[in-house]
């Protein structure tokens, strides 16, 4: 009874009489997923960054590690972008609801460098993780200038 | 130079000092990644338990997709479970820091059950995912009844 009683609260936190093609029970919970999402992406990603500026030392196998973490939630923070999470506790600008597919595009562009710093980070080649650390940051950046608020 | 300051930043964020084996920042930073990766995965698990319990209608592609991020998710959040992490915005009871080899073994329990339930969502057996989703919610409930407060 009592697992019972955990998965009925599971299923109710996240699914609040939604209908089948819903996501998230609650617009609060779609902006704190993809805000969720996105910070545990910085922080793999950031690691990463760190050794490619020399900041940290590099560790090969942490590396592969957190680019191969941060591609696979790279995926992830979108489905939070869903209508009516414009407002709230959230920096995201209306321009993400009003310019649907280039804000896709975007993100799709994030991804793919997010993909290729995972290959990289496999070869343990520096040089190589180097490059495509730049890559996505300016990934990061260009997203967060257009559709971010400061 | 725009690229650059931003990856800076985010190297500065993640790893400001710290030695090569610190995999973050801040001991708030580690509370917050344990936490985020937490929501994230029980979003993914609670979704397919709602179906499980027929509170949403069963889609067998989002189920078996939402299995497999929950799984992923699951190996995430224990290394946020680091030394000096045992106050401040937490609910994690201190036996964590006092049994460490007991709370490994509560925490692989629940990442193997997560796997289980991957795979039998992956089959879009609904007995079968209902069988998975008991046996996740037990070992959800194990976990917060010994380690967490309430």
């Amino acid at each position: 009874m009592k697992v019972l009683a955990c998965i009925a609260v599971a299923a109710t936190l996240t699914a609040l009489a939604a209908p089948a093609s819903a996501q998230f029970a609650k617009p609060e919970d779609a902006i704190k997923y993809r805000k969720n999402a996105l910070f545990v992406m910085q922080q793999n990603f950031g690691r990463v960054a760190s050794m490619a500026s020399g900041r940290t030392p590099f560790d090969a196998k942490v590396a592969a590690e957190s680019a191969e973490t941060a591609a696979f939630m790279s995926k992830l923070p979108w489905a939070g972008f869903m209508a009516d999470t414009d407002k709230g506790e959230t920096k995201a600008k209306p321009e993400i609801w009003k310019e649907p597919a280039k804000f896709k595009e975007a993100s799709e562009k994030m991804q793919g460098e997010m993909t290729k710093l995972a290959a990289a980070s496999k070869t343990g080649n520096i040089d190589q993780i180097k490059t495509a650390v730049a890559a996505v940051g300016g990934t990061c950046k260009a997203c967060h200038d257009a559709y971010r608020n400061q």
